[in-house]
């Protein structure tokens, strides 16, 4: 009994003996200068500029595209004229994807456009197209399962919606349709896919995404719908499982291009060569305007950088941001980022990627060592007023940021409310109407204090057991 | 003092007054076979599944293209299989023309596609297209006023936002750029319009509608842009006054189509030969299902109709639904239909329209005899609970009943809940997604009530002044 209350007591003292550590992570000074950022962010940022900036001057900037090009172009000067210093690019060699044009046909009496987009990475059509008849399946699992229908020769629709969650975790369980989905269609037979849109809205708008085929299936080319016209492709096949399309695309694949990593940074004081990673991407779909992918994440990491560089106390770490090269066609900016900086890997402090929209953030999440999560829980209380919960400490912190993770560098990842995101995410609507200024600057506060309670931490966040 | 007590007593008075002039009008067991009709719809109708078969079996059907062939098909079989008698077409020529495709570009390092319609009668441009400077202006008023800029030879860009109203009214306010910009910016020299939609929704949608030229201008191609596609054309022009868009359009108007008015009716009793007629179009713009616009109001009157024939008390006169063909381009079927009853017109009690969506119904409008203001009264109470106000007596009571109304019949005018109406109208994104079942069904309510008690009234609404 005794043994049981002192183990409950050892549980209780818990929290307050990691908070203790904090008290040596950093000085008053630092946590005061930590909650003026955080005030000042939170009275207004430029953030919203930035992204206007962007989708005004550049807008969309699909990987390897003239819109690409002047991205980094931007984004050079950009940070050049906003005071970072280093500014410079890394050459990145990216895929190069053309879209060309898309149709989705319903055929009868009187065809019905569908609104549709082909999947990026998808081989195009023949010039006259593809015509078939449609095979509907509630889901990947069921098309590869062991009651898998007969397709040879037809068009598989993959008809799973979406469902709408606060942190976008049902991205993660639909999006297979997506990738996946064109390969285990043609080993079957099928002649092409057709998915309902990995998205929660009801507007009309179709969203793309990369597609991957695997080595050795036919190539056969992936279309998305938009949800009300998977709605209408599943009534027509209610009434008449006889139901045909009519695909055509002219999308086809171009010789690599080259684009780059675009790097500034806000040098810091005693420990210069140690790096907190502010990332976000660069490159944005062809559809819409990439306001909110990732004009957004690349405005709060730029904004938080530049609130930091005003600040009378400077951070003792180096603050670097990276915007990511091709993070939607394969990360090559992101591996190549990895590959250049060498050993640096091991001056990498910590990382964070911004790259679901505006925010707010609503939870904090990291992989750091575990030594480190007294330290992860005085930040979350420095963000304050901002409702900010405690999070797990598996979290994989955004794509851009895998190749480090993989070398051992810890993330922190805040989680943002993306109820709204998957509304829009890689359709033609993703545009500077979805951005709140006054969100926009919430998330821009907690990125702010979190990358400068980073690089003014008196220890670092321990190191990650490497992938590899 | 005396005197002025006696006043208010009289207007006090006024009310029941009138409501006593009502007794006359129905007896008891009319206005309880109302009461239980309106219950009846609001436990729930077919309405939404006339709808969604509408756009899943035809789909958008702009007047004379195949699409509007298989909806005078897709009518004349469901008023049939419903149960209504006397079930007829009206052939209607109307005009035939085809959008082809549309190309906005903004031009510059990396030109960007901007999300645009052709407006419906716009002639096409050249295959080479059409490129040249932009001049902003906030209005048509501002652009035929006395401070006209200089558009020589440049394309006009009418900037004014449609705001949102619960009923819709602004739309009167901005429906001009549409309908005379291209005109009034020809009479000055452009060489192109480009307006921005009027619509009221951030989502990135173009709205179409019928612009029209003066009989004496040039023609010049008409162009609308999605809401935030005029946003970044105007930060482009504040950025950048030499800023340069790129018009291209196939658009082409072909030799005049044949369409129909789809008739049919429930017959009434004792003065069958008298007609409340309920009106709704059957064609729609190319771009959407044509879901709300008019998918909607075929459904809320068709459905009104039908429940009345279920009702063991039969109306006195005939309620006869006519779903007219060619409303969006010129109303051809509205004036067919005028044209071809004939004398019949004196018959014609009182005409009702649906066409601004799927309600619910918010205030009741009307044109009738004012001795019947009373009976309105009274037809108005029979719809609570429903929560619809008293409206005024100058209402126009829907475009196709235009040529009616002309010709002295009497109109009421149920004011539908636009408030979202004017997201979708004249888009791509106006689908079945947008129809909510219950609010349909609330509508369907207040059309079935107002119907069956115009057509057991004892007395008509009077006749209105003919305009010529």
């Amino acid at each position: 009994m005794f043994l049981a209350l002192l183990l409950i007591l050892a549980v209780w003292t818990g929290p307050a003996a990691a908070q203790s550590t904090t008290v040596a992570d950093w000085g008053e000074a630092d946590l005061a200068t930590a909650a003026a950022l955080r005030d000042r962010a939170l009275k207004g940022t430029s953030a919203y500029d930035h992204v206007s900036s962007l989708v005004t001057e550049v807008g969309p900037r699909l990987a390897g595209s003239p819109g690409d090009e002047a991205a980094v172009r931007w984004a050079m000067n950009r940070l050049g004229k906003l005071g970072f210093t280093g500014v410079r690019s890394q050459d990145v060699l990216v895929p190069r994807w053309v879209r060309g044009t898309t149709e989705v046909s319903l055929l009868g009496a009187a065809p019905q456009a569908l609104v549709a987009a082909t999947l990026g990475g998808s081989i195009g059509t023949s010039e006259e197209g593809i015509e078939a008849a449609v095979i509907e399946v509630p889901s990947l699992d069921a098309l590869i399962g062991n009651e898998a229908p007969d397709v040879k020769n037809k068009i598989v629709f993959i008809n799973e919606r979406m469902e709408r969650t606060k942190d976008g975790a049902s991205y993660g369980k639909t999006v297979g349709n997506r990738v996946r989905g064109a390969s285990a269609a043609a080993n079957l037979g099928a002649v092409a896919v057709v998915i309902r849109s990995v998205g929660t809205s009801d507007e009309r708008f179709a969203h793309t995404g990369r597609m991957v085929y695997d080595m050795d299936a036919p190539r056969i080319p992936a279309f998305s719908l938009s949800n009300p016209d998977a709605d209408s492709l599943s009534r027509h096949l209610k009434a008449n499982k006889q139901t045909r399309l009519r695909l055509k695309s002219t999308a086809r694949e171009l010789p690599p291009a080259w684009s780059a990593n675009v790097i500034g940074e806000i040098p810091g004081t005693d420990r210069a060569d140690e790096i907190v990673l502010l990332g976000a991407h660069l490159d944005s779909w062809d559809l819409g305007q990439g306001a909110l992918d990732d004009g957004a994440g690349v405005a709060i990491v730029v904004e938080a950088a530049r609130l930091i560089s005003r600040l009378d106390r400077k951070p003792k770490r180096t603050i670097r941001v990276v915007l990511f090269a091709n993070e939607e066609f394969g990360l090559s900016g992101a591996k190549e980022y990895a590959r250049l900086i060498g050993d640096e890997h091991m001056k990498h402090v910590l990382a964070m990627e911004a790259d679901t929209g505006i925010g707010p953030v609503i939870r904090l999440e990291t992989q750091v060592a575990p030594e480190s999560l007294g330290a992860i829980e005085t930040m979350r209380k420095a963000l304050q007023p901002l409702a900010v919960e405690a999070g797990n400490n598996t979290a994989s912190g955004g794509a851009d940021l895998g190749p480090l993770r993989s070398l051992g560098v810890p993330v922190l990842d805040p989680v943002l409310d993306a109820s709204l995101y998957f509304d829009v995410h890689h359709t033609m609507n993703d545009t500077l109407a979805k951005v709140d200024a006054k969100v926009l600057d919430q998330t821009v506060a907690a990125y702010a204090v979190m990358a400068y309670l980073a690089a003014t931490k008196q220890d670092d966040f321990g190191r990650l057991a490497p992938d590899r």
